[in-house]
């Protein structure tokens, strides 16, 4: 195959494309100044790049040819480079939990292995005693054993109490002994359990004299440490491919009277004594406070770099790719400069913003609510819980529909594992489904919020979240021409309102039922899918009083402010003109209002596609972590996209079809045609 | 790894799932009867299983295991099968463009090569002079060589007009000179190029005597047929992995001085005499028929069956998995019983029916066009080629989006490639990008509406399809309460009134803009978003009522009439209920009408949840063509998912990472924890 420089002479390596070069250069802000407000700071900004360049130098955490590697081949390397970063850790003396741990996990982190192995250790240290802290801990922190977190079951997922397995207690020989009694019993999903841990936290429902005590965590040994044959009663095993995730081994474990002494029931909340008495502890409501770190840790680490990822190769690239006469007898356009372009990109560009604003506020209010658990107050956890929950929902359905959306603007070429973009959706899209299933979290937020409405009626006070619920109502929208909806009040109270009369509705709608002699249960069904309307809503008016709120903090940046502003008013815009029937419904738009809202939503779209190229360079990814043949920092894509070709192993590799099955048919041609 | 079968007595093979039997045996209707007319009639659905018959007795075609192979191996097993189909339905008698070919193509469709070679066929009998026919073709049909439809460059897709490739005739030798003069102008995407073709319909633009003529299509080898060798000048290879279609080999093709005889260029329509002089003859319209009979084809053949599949996996799993309690303390409830569940499912199935009969009608206008053209007449031509672009994008872009709802509602087990569900949709996303990237076509379509709509105001008479864009307007919705909306004349005018208003909106903006001095071609842009959604309403407007009348004329078959009408209401409901804002904006839909609309969608969901299950058994797919591990007849599904899980090679093979990098680590533990 003739190389590309016998044929073209200049490509890769070295000017940026000018397409994307001239975009830069009409940036209305420092690119630099957003990053550091972005990371939070310029010393943060500083030790995050030379995170990155560390990695980046050291050949062990490349991702080249990530795209042409084998399940079995991404599973080893995920192994290999965590084990190797854990010694690169502790050799440039970066501290656990410090700030260059996330940028490792960041960086690496659709290729390093042992995700629920620290799962596996947060959950000791959540609901173990201090004795089995002291002993399992540090043991699994130096990777001496490997662990997973055991919990979902083949027949059960997001409702816990359905689990299956079971764990009754011998008097005899003071051990639990640990079943799987049916198929559907069997664990399923759990990370790093098909090839890789030794020792897992199973939950399985307890059994002490023939009384059940509900779930709870035993630690078990499935493999041994020597040559890692399954120990007995244990059957363990990979659960097969999946969507994405290929370098994570997802498995399945069944138990068949696998005995584990008593001391291996993490016993911070309860405690089997020897005589098999069941001794409780303490609060497990501080447990909540878990599924809510998580929640909000993978915003922070999965969803929100994916989108920001995403933006940054869509927006880049369709400032390279030309097609067809925007004017007649002009060159042909960049793509971003159709309207149509626009309105797919930019609020998505927008939505990562609003996210990255809702990230910080989620972490300020759990870090309040943390010190007043920690002190014994609990007041706040409902509330937090209810949010944590909508927030999940509404950050991965928007990211990952948006991943999707920038995709699919790559036209064809989005369509290649070389863009990068359908590794991104492919793995996204699962957090719509893990840790809490999107449907139930919304209908637990709108618990919270039917239970908030009733205590406004009857004059209490309200969490500050919800506290627009007790309002008497709205009245319309009062704007008057389109710049109206340029102000952020006018636009965050059609929000409120929006949310609020769903939920009224959604609530009406059950008590109305209820008092027809509909059972609660009964009502409660017919009326959940506007409840989870309601729950959307309101997690969406959360995401745009926040992102409002962040802008106007920034009013010593002016260029920066003016900036966001506009984005923060798409995010708004988008969702009206997106969503136009909830504004609409009960006249809160008019007909004109309505009108306005698009007008002024298409004329934002001009305002920042100027600016598009310098809002995705400020979130700094390095070429190494967009892995994009569309997406780099130089545009030079289909130069790219060629020499990433090449290197496929469908060009490497002899065709064995062709000797095997065309050639014979083949040979049957005339020699000349 | 212990067996199953040592552990649970009962599973596969045996009965069926009994939470999945009862759903069949309260069937509405004959699910018989059903698929006769799906199929178009009893003796199609003999035919069509018959071949299914053929197929499934033949090892040869076995899908088993398929989620486990590389891109290698897909590639090889899709040639193989494609060889030995060619054989077998010579063997079976089967005619070239029967029906059984067709049933093949379906059942087979995600693993057969050569799907380009046919369009390379296509082509020749498209353009070609009968010369050139009765030189090519024979070849081809008996796989002597091997073709590709080289069209698509890197730098361009849906804008014919930019392709960069250039012939230049050279009268001294009688031969063209093809070359691609830059990166962007070498040829990319082409199926079946990457690693197996022979020869390319190559689209270059025809240079005589310095003098361009536009694109034109030639013949070309660009592989030796004796030992596969590139040709002298040619450079061609495999683009890499993309998001499916692993077992297709997309290909690049470069040429450097490629010479190819003056007989080489396909003449039906032109010709390039031996003094360098162009001749052109006949019209070229009928070439527009292709690409409306490709897009038909990819409904009928790929968007068509794979949302079929998708709602026949996800609601048979949706009666067998069973999650949370609805009544308390009542067993688990099957999670199709939760309308939050229904809402997700129940409007794909209405949509895959509504697409079902949208082909039919498709098939008979085209049809009818057919004669015509073949006539001489062109006249239909224009609506066909709008309906047949708006058409392709409402389908890809709903049946696509279906899919993923119908992934997603399965859960985690829908992110297992073992549930058949992502590779159903990575496949299938494709088709929004593929035969006309979406919104230029919805573009195209508006462009043809707004001209109907000028028309309309001239007196003139207008399309069938269009007819109501002559209408004076729809006054409002006279619906009284809410059985009033499943009137099929009360939804189909909302649809007609909703297509109507968004057009005439875009058209007084883009007038308006005009009359203030902007430019066409910018004032253009500027209503672009608001012209594709225009499009859109249009063909949302004739699926509802194509839907609507294929279930009128079922007057003969009362019970199916009776569950279709449900299904036809459901999807028109549906699509109101999800663009609210379209209906109420001007007031055509009050606030309580509105209501009335979410109320009947509702109650919709509970009746037709009864037979949902026999509504996607009368697809009649089998177990062998879903190949799911959560759709299967019996419902076996916990068993099925541990079944192949089994399979997978990451459990049949050592795990090389435990020796390298954990059996140094785990030693350092104590032997006994």
């Amino acid at each position: 195959m003739a190389s590309r420089n016998e044929i073209w002479p200049n490509s890769i390596g070295q000017d940026v494309n000018p397409d994307l070069d001239i975009e830069r250069k009409s940036a209305s802000f420092s690119i630099e100044r957003l990053t550091n407000i972005l990371d939070g700071g310029a010393e943060t900004t500083q030790i995050r790049r030379a995170v990155y360049a560390v990695l980046q130098s050291d050949p062990e955490f490349s991702l080249e040819n990530q795209y042409f590697l084998s399940q079995n081949e991404r599973y080893e390397g995920a192994i290999r480079r965590s084990i190797y970063l854990h010694k690169k850790m502790e050799e440039m003396g970066w501290p656990k939990g410090g700030p260059e741990q996330m940028y490792c996990r960041r960086a690496l982190g659709a290729d390093l292995g042992f995700n629920v192995h620290f799962v596996f250790i947060k959950s000791i240290l959540g609901l173990g005693t201090d004795e089995q802290i002291a002993k399992w801990v540090p043991l699994a922190e130096k990777y001496w054993i490997a662990g997973t977190y055991a919990q979902t079951e083949l027949g059960h997922g997001t409702y816990l109490r359905g689990l299956e397995t079971t764990a009754t207690f011998d008097t005899a020989t003071q051990e639990f002994i640990l079943n799987t009694p049916k198929i559907s019993a069997m664990k399923w999903w759990p990370g790093d359990l098909g090839r890789t841990a030794t020792h897992a936290v199973v939950f399985a429902q307890l059994n002490l004299k023939g009384k059940d005590y509900g779930m709870h965590p035993f630690i078990l040994q499935i493999r041994s440490l020597r040559d890692h044959a399954p120990e007995p009663g244990v059957t363990v095993g990979d659960i097969g491919p999946k969507m994405s995730f290929e370098h994570i081994d997802n498995g399945f474990l069944i138990m068949k009277n696998v005995r584990v002494p008593r001391e291996n029931m993490l016993a911070r909340f309860s405690q089997v004594l020897p005589d098999g008495q069941y001794v409780k502890r303490g609060s497990e409501k501080i447990n909540y406070l878990t599924m809510i770190v998580v929640r909000v840790s993978i915003l922070q680490e999965e969803m929100l770099p994916s989108l920001m990822k995403a933006c940054t190769i869509a927006i880049r690239y369709s400032v390279v790719r030309r097609q067809s006469e925007l004017k007649p007898g002009d060159p042909e356009a960049k793509i971003l400069d159709y309207q149509t372009q626009q309105q797919k990109l930019l609020p998505q560009l927008a939505t990562a913003y609003a996210f990255h604003f809702l990230c910080a506020y989620m972490q300020d209010i759990f870090n309040k609510a943390y010190t007043e658990i920690n002190g014994g107050k609990f007041d706040l956890l409902p509330e937090l819980h209810a949010l944590a929950s909508g927030i999940k929902v509404i950050a991965s359905e928007y990211s990952s529909a948006g991943v999707e959306v920038c995709r699919k603007a790559c036209g064809g070429h989005g369509y290649s594992l070389l863009s990068g973009l359908p590794s991104i959706y492919t793995k996204l899209v699962a957090s719509c489904t893990y840790e809490g299933e999107n449907t139930v979290l919304l209908l637990q937020t709108a618990r919270f919020l039917l239970k908030c409405l009733g205590m406004a009626k009857n004059g209490q006070p309200l969490p500050s979240s919800v506290a627009y619920l007790s309002s008497k109502g709205f009245g319309k929208c009062q704007a008057q021409e389109k710049r109206d909806f340029l102000n952020p009040n006018v636009y965050t109270d059609a929000y409120r309102h929006r949310a609020f009369r769903t939920l009224r509705n959604a609530a009406v709608k059950l008590h109305t039922l209820v008092q027809l002699g509909i059972a609660q249960h009964e009502a409660w069904n017919i009326c959940s899918v506007q409840l989870a309307q309601a729950a959307m809503a309101h997690s969406h008016y959360i995401v745009v009083e926040m992102f409002v709120k962040a802008v106007e903090k920034l009013e010593k940046e002016a260029a920066i402010q003016r900036i966001l502003k506009h984005l923060c008013d798409l995010f708004a815009l988008h969702g009206i003109f997106s969503n136009t029937g909830d504004f609409v419904q009960d006249g809160y738009l008019s007909t004109e209002q309505t009108d306005m809202v698009t007008e002024s939503y298409l004329d934002l779209l001009a305002i920042i596609r100027r600016d598009a190229v310098p809002l995705v360079d400020a979130f700094d990814f390095s070429d190494e972590i967009l892995n994009s043949a569309l997406g780099s920092y130089d545009g030079h894509v289909y130069q790219r996209l060629y020499e990433w070709a090449k290197k496929s192993p469908a060009n490497r590799k002899e065709n064995p079809a062709f000797e095997k099955y065309l050639k014979p048919l083949f040979s049957n041609a005339p020699s000349k045609l």
